[in-house]
């Protein structure tokens, strides 16, 4: 991963929105064969700039990948009630997962992942905004699934729909929320 | 698809299994660019039996990746309780989508379709698969839940390893089985 302390402001900040944007257009464009030195170039970069941040170029392309697939700084529904709160977050999930270049970053995930890994910041990055309102609806004294129960059941089966190439009905978001909550009715 | 009335026995039989077996073996050494010269010189047939049955290299990509992701003619547990059949069928699930060869496989699919699909061959093996244990279920008077509702709460998560590499651990698929159980109760 890229420090991410450095990226608010400042020139490596601006770098690194270049070389993000060069991967998403490359990427969007079909492009087979990423190199660091194609990216540097429609980066405007110089490649050692690329060599010495990423140990290879799927290590950047799952970088990317990772934050086309969360969107950083997403906030988390706070409304008032958890069952409301997931079905908005599910809803921004599926349509953020339905864009036709969500496609093509999964499959730069996939086909950089051959070996196991033992966490992955897609599933990190929801299990904390999971956590967050799984706390907030506790603190209200609302019963609750777990965390990994709306990992299991909401998250997955989303993204069930992307690698399958399935449209996502309107439905979908509410009838994974509502098939979660009734577990702990 | 091709005609699978003309796969039991016979020598198309063998030519099938032939492809089948080399894509899968060129996919499994990690071949980029894959061509039906390349495939039938593999399996040793005549490039036009491919050209002529498929209407692209990617229509028989995803083909292979489906057979490999469900396994045809997989017989569907029947243990005499819902319960005991969805454990064993996830357990054989997830035992199957572990392989590392998956990951490849599933790349295929992912890169296969860039279009969405209106279904998918895999999903359907699996709908088919849960319906008859609901059915079976149901006969005996057992409270179930909908066959979406497997595929969605169990199908959806332990596939959701496979694409994001992640391992599966052994309780993984009883408890997801107790999950959507929990639905209904």
């Amino acid at each position: 991963m890229a420090d991410r302390s450095a990226r608010p402001g400042g020139r490596s900040s601006r770098v690194l929105t270049a070389i993000y944007t060069s991967v998403g257009e490359l990427v969007g464009e079909g492009a087979d064969k990423l190199s660091f030195p194609v990216i540097a170039e429609r980066a405007g970069v110089n490649p050692t700039t690329l060599y010495r941040r990423w140990p290879d170029v799927h290590a950047l392309l799952e970088e990317v990948a990772v934050a086309a697939l969360t969107r950083d700084g997403e906030t988390v529904p706070d409304t008032g009630s958890l069952e409301q709160d997931l079905i908005e977050w599910a809803n921004i999930i599926a349509r953020d997962i339905s864009r036709p270049e969500r496609a093509r970053y999964l499959r730069a995930m996939v086909s950089a992942r051959v070996e196991l890994v033992e966490s992955c910041p897609v599933t990190e990055r929801r299990r904390e905004q999971a956590a967050e309102m799984v706390r907030r609806a506790g603190d209200r004294g609302e019963r609750t699934p777990t965390v990994q129960q709306i990992l299991d059941h909401v998250v997955a089966p989303l993204y069930y729909n992307v690698i399958f190439a399935l449209p996502v009905d309107p439905d979908r978001a509410p009838r994974l929320v509502r098939d979660v909550l009734a577990m702990v009715r």
